[in-house]
């Protein structure tokens, strides 16, 4: 078995044995297409690549060579999908827990704990203070308000008049989209509609759908290239300029998600009398030093820093960290930290409130189905998946989930910059053990 | 030694014995406070979390108890810090390697191996191909040209003039700043400038410092801190609002800092000659169609959407596969990303250029110190850190290897879109092995 | 008569009369409530106010007390309405002509000569030599694709939970529209449909009217406090924040407005053959340097510059002018100067396309019904108003005529700069006669 | 005399006499070149030009022909520079006052009438209750703490190692500033400093110039266009792509003007006791319902619309209106109505503040020379110019009374709207007489 092994070592490392085979090569060779050595096939070629690496470098890849993360898979071809290409094993991220958190959704109504994979110091900590706050004043009430994943195509219409006759026929023929939607052959992707933007004779057609339990991004770009295809096959005078023309939008802060929503959309709010104020945070933190502080961060300050949908005071981290503990997609931190958050001083308390209008999360696909992720998932009750497109409980209690620990920091945040220097003490004390 | 690690099992269970203190507890009752035993400790309170939580859910967290992360560490109270709060193991994350790639910077002048840490299918070979094509046109240009690290407190002048003079004061007299500087006692802290705003009353001092290979938000912020407080107290008629403004701005969307550059700014360029396109993309790119591509989804498209900096095609998956494989804050992924794209079509081939004018990033502190990102630094030859705040060729080499990463990706994808339904297709066929 | 005049004056500026009643004192006192002397009683009231600010200031205003302007009534108490308050003449502005101008539009298919009021040397030249090109090419294709006008009141919900129930109602219940339409009187404002946006319990209701041939603002205004109101009265423990939120957007530059449309929306497009372009601009000026011209100034620099929708390169010259001629708001300036410029290259010639999201503009109301304003919309054929909210044919192309100064304006100016220094030389030349 | 005329006219119609001629051939032909003539022979083509226009498309424009506006003059040629190519005479606008306001700012100190041109019933009766409401208060505090005109053309380096190299050079070599300076040979426009940006190969050199008492696009244009001639011909390798690349940024709603200022930038403050906001505003008006208002409208409103500068009440008519009263460049508008508003409610009243930053203006060039804004200038004591581009009290004094004019206006909306419906009613009534 190890000739097998040095003989495929020194083929790949010649060349003859490209990096996208390697896992296959293993697996058929080593393991005779034995279907219970898929998993050993894999970790065989990660450890592989680092040797090889190691070698060309010099440098030591000890910790990674013993990593493994089990996210291959068999084809029909019998060839192995390895999850992503050239994998070397895994990277390792610190994963606290904060909680247990008190909600009050539509898709759940209970306490969970809250897995957070961070390096960050205080970052756990500050969420566990945010959710005694909460949970003291009775839990936090959230709501999902919208449920849909876009995909913005842009085509070329030979004349602005064609143009707007294309859109008027979208924006008017039900029937079109009732056609359009059975080209979504994907029985989790299902069209709910185009919203058609016409500058000059491009069109964009930022289609929406329902992806289940899925993030979707997959799914509704395989449908829009099909609907796409459909469409300029009827029309032919017209072109194709890309399939996603980032008025979707995909991993970049733009406005358009925070006016119409992508993903999820879901507020939170809970109402933290004076007294609770007073129990959990420091000295000078009330309803009104936190309403004052929101105000002057959130809104003064970031109106003034020219953001699109920065109006909050720490939402990306949150996100970041509940993302990469339940196998989200990284990169979606940048919109799904959208965030605007309130603070209404009342009479007895502070009325804090959290709107996130474009969370881009699943239980189902990429990182979600295995390894840690999965476990955290199956933690906050949100593992797994629907049985149609429509059933997907699990993510939208997930998006709850998502949105209260946004809320539980930020209300923890703002009451720490409310109360003076605290934020600046208490980070360095818990970074650096002073 | 069952019976310790019950008997603390039980009182932590119970309440007695808190979250924050059980690393110390194990290590001082089951360990006797033995310097080599400080990971154990920290190892064995992450499992009992898990077991607590398990027992609690009734869900199994049985590969969260198998990964251990060692980024603890023990102070000079003979107390373990256990690097985040509430730890119970690590989240893991697929890790890939694209490469190598040929990179002609300030601070690298060779071939890297490129670790990208990431869920998504097709992302790694997506920049393995960008490299490819940049590789054949004799590497990417890469330079550095802004390092500072910002934070901008809030303060409250007794009135406009005051708040004017007091800002003219601080612009006139470098003085001042050289006094303020005193205030850093951290010697991997240095204060650059102070860029004060006026608002009405309020003053938003943004402060720019050099932090050495470190991120340096910390260190900013304890800086920012002290300098506000010696202000306050030599002006006693001036108030504090806020220590962070979001003027800073920190993870957030924000063009000051795509104007004023936080982090590193980088620029990179290639020059792709026709025969090159043609020779490693599909049918139909060349140097005109991906200028067009360039222009209507970078440009048309994200003005549309209403973005910041989002002038990209998908910067947010290259910095957030690399963050997340280099111990990088994730939620620095959202101001990080922000980037801007041009593909210029010139006689016989593109030059394509990407600025990223806010990379936050570290090869200190945080995740960057231990397990599979101090290797993957020490793959890519930024492991460490220099002797002094002004030594921090590390992180500006990091800095330039992230950019060549971005580029190599919106290269690759930039051109998929080009010719047309390649994305749709080829995403779909990596991701589900169709 | 002097006498009376003497003695009104002497109670003026005693304070007896007050400037609101001082038309209404004239009318009665001195011309015996004659209705035929209204605008004579409007006109001396203007005058006195200005010999009472001469004697306090010291400043003549000799051309002023020669103006006048008639726009003023009698209301059916017998009172003068003087237009607007305070009045003391008129201001005057240079007024230009441009044209005749092809327009092959919805709602014009002619040639038409342009208005233009501005003090800007080159402005009238420049849209000119841009007619010149247009009408070389067959004339510029317009159309309308949005026409409604919005407001949106801000009420505050008593938890999210309503607030959401309540927008869920409004975009389900079509009977919901249909009553509140019922409580807009006025017949030339009708309510299109209701956006409702959620932040918290904060519950925004963009509201778009038709409003015939006004711009509307006033009447939306009022329906939309009728609206509130009547909701308000039903739903008793929610609260009016505000009657305009900001959302609405007027007279701000929003995206809100880009995407969704305000007042009209309009889309210009004219194919210039190489052969014009050479024939009419100067040296240099071809399709490709166009193209190129208008993506590093309109996009590249304006992305960089942080604009919601300055894609342009000079739009508000060209809105600000046509306003001023046509009487329309000139603070709508703001918004209705949001514009994007396309410059396709093509084999033979430019593709120049502009697309103005939100042009807020009347043919009656406002500044629209007397005077130069009112023969400047005869001019062009839109002056006056149709016989109900439907009937809007002056306004759709005032609308089309307005967008057609702009891509006149725009199409010379990115010629001018694409050909080099000449948008310096020329403008400092008209300006200044060198 | 007549027979002349009709010659002249005869020609003009046949195209014989061209239109820009039209003034200097009445001049020499029907006047001898009389000096003292100038202006009408400039009325009579004007009026010349009217009746051809009438002829062509039986449109009266009787009132059109009775304006008159004396902004030509007679060139070292004897040629006629009629102010505006085509002119055919002046718009009209009526022209109201408000005042006298009570203003302690840097270059005035007293009280002032102020003039606004406008068609909007309501406005000047809502300045005039906010100034009410300011003079009670001790007058309204202002300061201008910007004062700089910037034009920013965009120059192609060779490579980026070129293009940073430069900046760099420009930023550490202030020779080369000194050297620039040179180069401005009109003793009214001074180069102040450079700010590069680079993106690519493409470098925005942002030019900042001080211009005295004019608004100074042209000549910063024109020195612009000579600083980039010679720096081209000494680097021959870079090219120039436009003269102005919207960075500058003129006439769009940019950030980058928010940030770094244009014109002049401009603070004020007046705190207003409760008793005044009761006595002056309605029933519901006090410093916290004010505050409350300004907060949803102007910034979580505003926010959520997806603003650049929009952050106020209605600035933009408060700014229209005072530019077309004083000759200003109406374009202008769209930037110099950027403005924050701010509302802090204190123990006994309410600290209500404006930031204007800016404020594109002038009181000499443009339209401020003549006619009735000449008139509207010296009224507010601002007419004419200083000695030397340093001195620019006029300009300065004028930026303090138009910030003021905002100030009045937006205190007075925020306190009608946050008195529930009053903004719809008196709109209304006003504009309609009810």
């Amino acid at each position: 078995m190890m000739e097998k092994f040095d003989s495929i070592k020194a083929r790949y490392t010649s060349g003859e044995v490209k990096s996208q085979n390697l896992e296959t090569v293993i697996f058929t060779e080593v393991y005779g297409s034995d279907p219970l050595m898929v998993k050993e096939a894999c970790n065989d070629a990660a450890k592989i690549r680092c040797e090889l690496i190691e070698g060309a470098t010099g440098v030591s890849l000890t910790q990674i060579k013993t990593t493994r993360i089990d996210n291959c898979k068999l084809t029909a071809e019998w060839k192995i999908l390895p999850g992503i290409e050239g994998k070397i094993g895994s990277a390792i991220i610190p994963l606290g827990v904060a909680g247990p958190m008190k909600i009050n959704g539509q898709y759940i109504n209970e306490k969970v704990y809250i897995p957070l994979a961070t390096n960050e110091a205080a970052l756990v900590a500050g969420v566990q203070r945010g959710i005694k706050a909460i949970n003291m004043s009775g839990g936090l009430n959230t709501l999902v308000h919208f449920d849909g994943m876009s995909r913005a195509p842009l085509i070329e219409a030979p004349s602005i008049a064609k143009a707007h006759e294309f859109i008027n026929r979208i924006k008017a023929d039900q029937s079109i989209i009732e056609q359009l939607k059975k080209l979504c052959i994907d029985p989790f992707v299902k069209l709910e509609k185009i919203d058609p933007y016409q500058l000059g004779t491009k069109v964009f057609l930022r289609m929406i759908f329902k992806t289940g339990d899925a993030m979707g991004m997959n799914g509704v770009t395989k449908a829009s290239a099909d609907i796409v295809r459909f469409i300029l096959t009827v029309m032919p005078d017209w072109k194709l300029i890309t399939i996603s023309s980032n008025l979707c939008t995909d991993k970049k802060s733009a406005h358009i998600n925070v006016l119409n929503g992508r993903g999820k959309s879901v507020q939170t709010e809970v109402f933290i009398p004076e007294k609770v104020l007073g129990a959990v945070f420091k000295k000078g933190v009330n309803s009104r030093s936190v309403e004052k502080t929101v105000f002057h961060k959130c809104y003064l300050g970031s109106c003034y820093s020219g953001t699109i949908a920065g109006f909050n005071v720490n939402a990306a981290n949150a996100i970041a960290a509940f993302y990469a503990a339940t196998g989200q997609d990284l990169a979606h931190v940048v919109s799904s930290s959208s965030c605007f958050v309130q603070a209404d001083a009342k009479d007895d308390g502070v009325h804090f409130m959290v709107s996130l209008p474009c969370l881009e999360l699943a239980t189902v696909g990429g990182g979600t189905g295995f390894g840690t992720a999965k476990e955290a998932l199956d933690l906050i009750g949100c593992g797994g998946y629907g049985n149609s497109v429509d059933d997907n409980k699990n993510v939208l209690r997930l998006a709850e989930i998502a949105a209260a620990v946004v809320t539980a920091l930020d209300l923890n945040t703002a009451c720490s910059q409310a109360s003076g220097y605290e934020m600046a003490d208490s980070h360095v004390k818990l970074a650096r053990g002073e």
